[in-house]
């Protein structure tokens, strides 16, 4: 039973990924199914294919930043129909009963956890499959809406890159009169400069070098600083309400604890390999937090979404075939992307 | 010029305190003088006397709960008279003007910095000295009012342990509800439990070993769990909003983290010596945070004193006379106190 349908799978941690087919369940009550359109390139894919998070189970087809169009929906399903412009991100289901899934925080689903896109298993035990895909099969409860004015390769990206900086935004209250550092200019660092200027936050870039600061200025940053440089670390001294690392590699967090203020947070959004190390001190002279943060729920999720297609924020994109995937990969592991790579999934489709 | 009054003092990091004679200014027109009637010892008293926080300005008068009776006020002084039973904790002063100064936050006062109570220079020029003493003279705006229908015995622990506390509980918004854990039940952690419980949270302690468990029930905690029994940490997984450490040893954080519930915060009371080594899964997976927080504005402190009378909130206190300092100072260090030492200073008032 189920369908077939193309993909791009990874085989073992060294092999490249190559086109196969797998099958997707038949639609059940509450699903929607959907041709996937594109699909964006994360770094957790390539984490994940190469085994850098622990052995994924083979063959995985990677993929959580989905968009395309509902070709079949379930009996019972409500929100969506044949011809929506949909979207799945990181997760496809969760426990939907713990308190965290009741608040709309299924990322932090406490029992089951989430499940993720791929390589996790799903309600019916059989291993999930993502994006890099002709087709999907997903319950309606894990499916956004992508707004009419907003096209669908650039809605991808949004689906893990754009959530992931839009909840800590939000949470944090980035906002008018707020001002926000930016760790990093990539794929999720862009959509971050992008996002916390349109909630009207003040924002800088904090960056290896100066390379990209044409681009961050752009993008709407009204600051762009070096962190080889160390002058940076004094003249911003004390400086920030909020930032957000979205660079995996360890940082001296001490320096970067001293550029906020009194009452600041730094929140994670990466997973550096190795456990940081905090000098208490930087915390506890000036209140300050060092804070992680998940994606983001459902509900935020399409928040996001449409915050985005108001706001007019697009992420910046290459479009590339399902062919180029693993040159793809090793432009991402070399920084040479800007800023997202978005898989153009037609040659997939049946 | 100045008053002479008796004082205990530190002359190198090896020796005993000993009994000596300092000079307290002339009152100045905003100035409070006072009797000091008792001085809490606070564990940060003998990490400065042993040059273990960098070498101290020796002699060193160590003291920062301070509790006693208004001698005479400076000519423009509005807030107190003489008769009056006032307070000091860890500032006589700050720089008044920068943001955090005008915010009540002087305890970060970002341009020189709070001027400690002992071992720090006062806006004369002047060492300043501590509460191991006879009396004191400090601006009025850095003088707490004592209750009327708090001991002063009892005061004087509310002004530095009773503030680092209260602070962080408010800040964190510790009420009914709430849970909250507190690691380590000495000077510090007695008074969050008390606090905690007043604010109308429920109350955990977590301490090495449950020697202490009457304590800390009859203090009001709800439960008390032995950290060095790995099931505490399986058993209390996600339960926590807050959870204040009040211990200055190097803790395994990833453990405790896990303890906390989605978007719960565990705040950094003490300065342990090493970085703190912080895996970014334990923050991410749960938008959980670590902080820190030091003791408390003037506001807040003044807060805090008219809350704990209110609520009848009450160190627990060993009141000793001062040639018996340095003895407690040993069973400070070996935690043979319940809960804090406190100097009746009699004999040094002439």
């Amino acid at each position: 039973m189920g369908t077939t349908v193309s993909a791009y799978a990874a085989t073992s941690a060294t092999e490249p990924l190559t086109e196969t087919t797998i099958t997707r369940r038949d639609v059940g009550p509450h699903d929607v199914a959907f041709d996937i359109h594109f699909a964006g390139i994360c770094h957790s894919d390539i984490h994940t294919v190469k085994a850098e998070w622990g052995q994924p189970n083979y063959p995985v087809v990677p993929g959580h930043e989905i968009a395309g169009i509902v070709t079949e929906v379930g009996a019972e399903v409500t929100k969506y129909k044949v011809g929506d412009r949909v979207g799945v991100g990181c997760f496809v289901d969760s426990c939907r009963e713990c308190d965290n899934c009741r608040a709309g925080l299924e990322q932090y689903c406490s029992t089951t956890g989430m499940v993720g896109t791929y390589n996790a298993v799903g309600r019916d035990g059989e291993p999930t499959q993502g994006g890099y895909s002709g087709a999907i099969v997903v319950d309606e409860n894990y499916v956004l809406r992508i707004p009419d004015n907003m096209a669908l390769d650039e809605a991808a990206p949004l689906l893990c890159a754009g959530i992931t900086t839009y909840s800590p935004l939000r949470h944090w209250g980035a906002g008018p009169g707020k001002k926000v550092a930016v760790i990093g200019l990539g794929g999720l660092g862009h959509l971050a400069v992008k996002i916390a200027v349109a909630m009207g936050a003040e924002v800088t870039v904090l960056s290896q070098s100066l390379k990209k600061m044409e681009d961050g200025l752009r993008l709407g940053a009204t600051d762009y600083r070096a962190t080889s440089d160390r002058e940076t670390f004094k003249d911003l001294k004390s400086t920030f309400d909020l930032i957000l690392n979205t660079v995996s590699a360890n940082l001296n967090l001490a320096d970067y604890l001293g550029l906020l203020k009194v009452d600041g947070t730094l929140v994670e959004l990466g997973m550096p390999e190795d456990a940081m190390s905090v000098p208490a001190g930087a915390l506890v002279f000036g209140r300050r937090s060092l804070a992680g943060s998940l994606i983001g729920g459902i509900p935020e999720t399409q928040e996001m979404l449409d915050f985005c297609a108001e706001h007019d924020v697009r992420p910046e994109i290459e479009v590339v075939t399902p062919d180029y995937i693993n040159e793809a990969y090793e432009r991402v592991l070399a920084s040479d992307v800007r800023y997202r790579f978005v898989i153009d999934t037609a040659s997939l489709r049946s």
